[in-house]
């Protein structure tokens, strides 16, 4: 009882100060990018997530029968929802670019970087089909790497599910689904086990086919490994469109922080084209996050189809990076001004200026507990106060105040008239 | 399948942004208050509720068993889960000063101002019991109010849990609970019905506790409401207590939008001192929100008494309110600038300048679907662009770009070279 539940965080002020900034940075970004925030529910009927979702993720659902007798879930992602918004209103200017910010759940074993609570931020285009949506929603990812400073440290790895099909279709191979499994668990298995699986599937090609689901190029030199390739129609067709995608993502300035990787193939069901996940570049964690292009998920709600790509970045493995990196924000307290007073006579004094000050936008602190002097300057330091401005019997009687400066220990007196502009100056 | 579950909702994007505009408002009062974000777990031990709130609550609450067998619950309030969290830090500086804006659920007849999911926010101050620190929680309620434009359409009806029961002390009567349940639904029995229940369990007194119980007033007079108390120690010291909070509340310039009012009593359980609610003074809605002092709530996690102040917001009666006064924000889209380009030429140009836009600041968009220059200006427009810069091949030769002002009409050439400084000083 005096805990929280496994799987689940108390986030106490440092902590959720850090969150915050992590937060603020991404959420601006897609901003900036044209995304509009949008809201859905956190309980769904289990429904919307039967054969929209892979079936890692309808195993691992936190679902459970409400007081109602319906069958719901805490949802373990949002792009069903985000579906049927879309599917519900036909008046939406095209292309509509949404993101979110909020909780997920999934009952799943609590270990590290997965937990049965956890936050998601998703952008999605909605409404077009084409290389330049592609390459918006990966220049927003690419550029919130930029501004959390990880763009040196992570890779977009980028793939295309008409690319593997149109590969599989060139050799043949009927059993897609497997083939797409045993490629996408190739690092969980190793190579042995995965040529193995690989060949019982594919057969005498396994080899070649080993060989091109396993490469990885930058961009600029997409035209090598293409040439690798089986020539078909598709494929030609795919080829050119990395061709333009990598002129795009060059006009963005992200060129850099993507590469394309065979390999990519993403558990869910629901993707249709460009897929992409993020790693650490030294793959010492799962993925940061990913997403992909999901053009037939809206018209399974009825209506018409509804061309869409977007993301969904989690909170617990993007944390471990930047921590790794040293790129974790700080955790600590942040306090504009402090009010101290030395005797009660100068406590409506010290409320009136507080009032003041809060009302000017800063954020000001002053005793609540009838505390002496000192333990006011130690709790000012407590919460992370820049300024502590003492107001004492002497000074209020020569109209002025003292000013402490808690980084530098500077101290000096202020008219009281000049305190604000003094304030502004220094913060 | 293709709707929210009853209760829930769909926010849409210009919905969401007038939501966001209210959430920011509060909780910027909030953070310039010394309140530190806190988050806490969505789903809890249903155990953490039980003698902890109130009967209403536990009846409401969204209760279900996990996949695990465990009796769980989404929170229908986070003060358990705060007072847990203070429970297990002694480390704490103290006052803690903690908000949360988050989801909250109960599983009621969803009706005008009741969702089964709601948002709500809290701001609690722990550590101190006085009347400092009630008055501090009490400004931060009247400055919400007075920055949503609301404080003179709405009161804070404050009264006192001690005083409530040194009354009933003073006239012997000994079924409290009932009293307070009786005083509780005063408006809902009518006042007949009222006055029956109550000769009930009072007997010949009913008349005059009905009365005391129907006392409203500013706190400007409250020593002539006060004169009508029996005089026993504890009433004297509460009337000394009102008579203190009237002086500083005053010093944070929001008596106004303060009065005791003798019929408030709040449903919960845990509540030892000061409560009040927010209601709008026609009393069209119920009430928009509410909080008091809990002294005894932490101490039940183990460990010792922490006392605590706070007060939770949620946000279904706050929007009708806004919106009956007019005051609800502008549910529309902003852009600060789009970049059209009449031929496929001038794409790259466009895409470039966005980029720079973006990095700048300013929220930039441009077009991803391949549209003609009047379609790219409708959809600027209903995307609330407030500045579109046109980008043609005579203009680029020329080293230029079109700027039109969206609100105005008006338009313009400007040299590439000067466009930032310019956008700087339309925007």
């Amino acid at each position: 009882m005096a805990t929280a539940l496994k799987g689940f965080r108390d986030m106490y002020p440092p902590y959720q100060k850090a969150r915050r900034d992590l937060f603020d940075t991404v959420e601006s970004v897609a901003q900036r990018f044209g995304f509009r925030e949008i809201d859905t529910p956190s309980v769904e009927s289990l429904e919307l997530f039967e054969k929209k979702s892979g079936e890692d993720i309808m195993e691992e659902t936190f679902a459970f029968t409400d007081k109602g007798g319906r069958d719901v879930t805490l949802v373990p992602e949002i792009t069903p929802s985000v579906a049927r918004m879309v599917s519900s209103r036909k008046d939406l200017a095209k292309p509509a670019k949404w993101w979110w910010n909020g909780k997920c759940w999934r009952y799943e074993n609590p270990q590290q970087g997965r937990l049965r609570e956890f936050y998601q931020l998703n952008c999605d285009i909605i409404g077009v089909n084409n290389v330049e949506a592609d390459a918006e929603i990966l220049a927003t990812a690419a550029t919130m790497l930029d501004e959390l400073h990880l763009d040196d440290v992570c890779e977009i790895r980028i793939f295309d599910r008409q690319l593997l099909e149109a590969v599989l279709d060139a050799f043949n191979i009927r059993e897609k689904e497997a083939v797409r499994n045993i490629i996408d668990k190739r690092e969980k298995l190793g190579e042995t086990e995965f040529q193995r699986e690989l060949e019982d599937v594919v057969g005498a090609d396994a080899e070649q086919v080993a060989d091109i689901f396993g490469q990885r190029t930058s961009l600029e030199h997409v035209s090598t490994v293409m040439d690798m390739l089986p020539e078909t129609e598709t494929v030609e067709n795919r080829v050119q469109y990395f061709k333009t995608l990598k002129q795009l993502l060059g006009e963005y300035g992200v060129l850099d922080t993507c590469v394309v990787d065979f390999s990519i193939v993403r558990g869910l069901d629901y993707y249709t084209g460009m897929v992409f996940e993020v790693f650490d570049t030294e793959d010492e964690f799962r993925a940061v996050f990913g997403g992909g292009r999901y053009d037939d998920l809206i018209g399974l709600f009825g209506g018409e189809d509804v061309p869409a790509v977007g993301f969904g970045m989690g909170d617990a493995v993007i944390e471990e990076v930047l921590k790794r990196e040293g790129k974790w924000p700080r955790e600590d307290l942040e306090t504009d001004v402090y009010v101290a007073h030395i005797t009660d006579e100068e406590k409506t004094f010290a409320r009136e200026l507080t009032r003041k000050l809060r009302e000017e936008g800063y954020t000001a602190e002053l005793d609540l507990v009838g505390r002496g002097l000192s333990n006011q300057l130690d709790y000012a330091d407590r919460i992370g106060a820049e300024l502590v401005l003492i107001v004492g019997p002497d000074e209020l009687e020569r109209g002025v105040v003292t000013v402490k400066d808690m980084r530098s220990g500077d101290e000096g007196e202020a008219a009281v008239e000049d305190l604000l502009e003094l304030i502004a100056e220094r913060l």
